[in-house]
């Protein structure tokens, strides 16, 4: 056979061991053994019928043609006036590319920010793509550790040692996916103030935006001077159940919007016009719609905290947003993977090891809140007593 | 604003002055003028309704999740049994990743095939978004003059003579846009043998192997030697009438498509489970479908040729395959780009300027089929005694 590029074969070099757990999960459940699986950030529940069927009058009234490569005017609006309510931050169409997925915005971006050989710095631990997107486009990701006892949020001046001459951004996630941090105002000013300093863009993923459990949800492009030099990623994944439909956005700068149009037109060749057409339905559903997504994983976070409050081995980090539950496990005397491991084997569940998200979450495993409450609610008793008889 | 990268801003760098045209008459088109508009190619109908409904059946069964990062095992079965009844080839899902759309399997497959800085030989007229694809991937496209005197076949010394020590890679496209050629036994064996000869990879884009008025489409990856060595674009647009779906794939050697999968969770993150479907159920419907898909672009040629057989000024050349006409204007005394920015002033049709697709169209216009059949002709007839009269 003919070489195969390194970029390619390189792309999850130094991925986390974590994810063998993932892998032995999946394979065991399709050899049949029933697994409590919570390792996937999807809900349990579908698409709204609602949604698919604006999607197929779409359709079948004749959106089946190539739709504009930015993104429908409507779809541009309205995405733009939602970040304009949300952050208070005048944004238009031209202020917006639709994009076929979150990962596809956060892939544009990065084409868009840096020329290959350039340095990315994001926060450890970071979204399990994060690393490998960056290679994608040519970079080389410079991880920077934050840590448990800060809540997982990066400290400015570590951010600004990762720096160097060939540093072209930083790429953060709040809320935060794995361990449901919320950046605070103190966070969000230390990010502002390196990316100006250093002259950086900021690419500030934000789809989990409407899953937040305590405190506000602040939008580093809102922060002054960083409206020029901010990419925000957004996608109807989380927000409203449409993980499948595949569509998301980056709001940005105009002229930068207008170059990365070119490039979806070398990339994509943008998204189905039904989708979009799906995407503009749900939007209009409002705030009270994306309240009721998010609403289950919110009471799952609740009722799974008091749970662990009575627990002596297994800590929750409070998370205050996404749905997921960082568990500091530490005190089991385990490793992340190890306890993972056993998990699966003697309880037949499912957890992601936190180093499939990085170093920095060494020690914990995320746990996704993605079943039903009785199911989640039995995996964590049992978790519990797994916890409690490693240790006996 | 903080600085785009230069591969951003630089991939159309080069990009023929014949867009001038496309877009002045988008741009009339949107102030309410009427214009014959022969630039795209895209069908005059929408999809089948039946794929819409197989679709909407999908979606609300359920299929809104996360689907399989290849494609469904059902999609990629499906299009490996359709290229092994196509070539004869053996051909299974292990061959074939599922990609949205087949400019997104483009660019998929050029990062596959090199790394920053390496070569890719394309016979030139070309596909617009070629160079700029290899851009985008962070090579370096290197045209190789085709002439109109050899129907636009590559001939075998001319790729030979475009290839250097960075050279990764050969792209070519049959039946062709914009040319019409379908290249024949001895050019495809030109192909083979220079891709062998050098080591280079062979991208293969075939999106249009359902349109072939004359001669039989040859599949460079069913060639000795060439399996291990050949990535095969595919794609629902032009086939099933299906461009607004953003659907498509690649066919390839295992290994390599392994890796892509991996690069398509950094790029994409996969096709909507219900696309998927519809383009299966599309699948299934069979070559009859194909060829009905296919008919009016055969009938329309037959009639333009026959229209253009009385015609002195203007010379068609005998397209092949594909949904357009390549018109030789040369003996106008007029430049394309010329002949195409009077066309739209003074008849308001709309062409494309060979000039949008390489310097070896110079001296010709590219017409798209892509209107009903007494739309098409009326046009064509105005567009002959325009001939004349610029002559007279």
């Amino acid at each position: 056979m003919a070489k195969i590029s390194d970029r390619v074969r390189g792309l999850t070099a130094g991925m986390g061991d974590g994810w063998g757990v993932y892998h032995r999960a999946r394979a065991l459940k399709a050899q049949g053994v029933a697994i409590t699986d919570l390792t996937i950030g999807e809900h349990d529940i579908r698409t709204d019928p609602a949604i698919l069927d604006a999607m197929q009058a779409s359709a079948r009234g004749g959106h089946t043609g190539y739709a504009a490569l930015a993104g429908t005017g409507d779809l541009r609006d309205a995405i733009a006036a939602r970040v304009t309510e949300r952050t208070g931050m005048r944004t238009t169409r031209e202020n917006v590319l639709v994009t076929p997925g979150g990962q596809a915005a956060l892939f544009s971006a990065l084409m868009g920010v840096m020329d290959p050989g350039a340095e990315v710095a994001l926060p450890d631990p970071y979204y399990a793509t994060y690393p490998g997107t960056v290679r994608a486009a040519g970079g080389v990701p410079v991880p920077v550790p934050t840590r448990p006892e800060d809540g997982f949020q990066p400290r400015a001046e570590a951010l600004s040692a990762a720096i160097g001459d060939r540093s072209a951004a930083l790429m953060v996630n709040s809320p935060n996916n794995p361990t449901g941090a919320v950046y605070g105002a103190e966070t969000m000013d230390g990010i502002a103030e390196v990316a100006q300093r250093h002259d950086l863009w900021l690419i500030s993923d934000e789809v989990y935006d409407t899953q937040l459990w305590s405190g506000g949800h602040l939008s580093a492009r809102a922060l002054p001077g960083m409206a020029d030099r901010t990419l925000v990623v957004g996608s109807m994944s989380k927000s409203h159940a449409m993980t499948g439909s595949r569509i998301g956005w980056l709001v940005g700068p105009p002229a930068m919007i207008a170059d990365l149009v070119v490039l979806a037109t070398h990339t994509t060749y943008g998204v189905a016009g039904f989708v979009q057409d799906a995407a503009l339905h749900a939007l209009r559903l409002g705030p009270e719609f994306e309240a009721r997504i998010a609403a289950p994983f919110r009471r799952r976070r609740a009722a799974c905290l008091e749970l662990l409050g009575q627990a002596a081995r297994i800590r929750a980090h409070p998370s205050a947003g996404a749905m997921y539950l960082m568990l500091d496990i530490r005190a089991t005397g385990l490793s992340a993977t190890a306890f993972a491991e056993r998990l699966l084997d003697e309880r037949r569940i499912a957890v992601m090891p936190g180093e499939s998200f990085g170093q920095a979450a060494a020690g914990h495993v995320r746990v996704a809140l993605t079943l039903p409450d009785d199911a989640l609610l039995n995996a964590f008793d049992s978790m519990l007593s797994f916890a409690e008889e490693i240790m006996a």
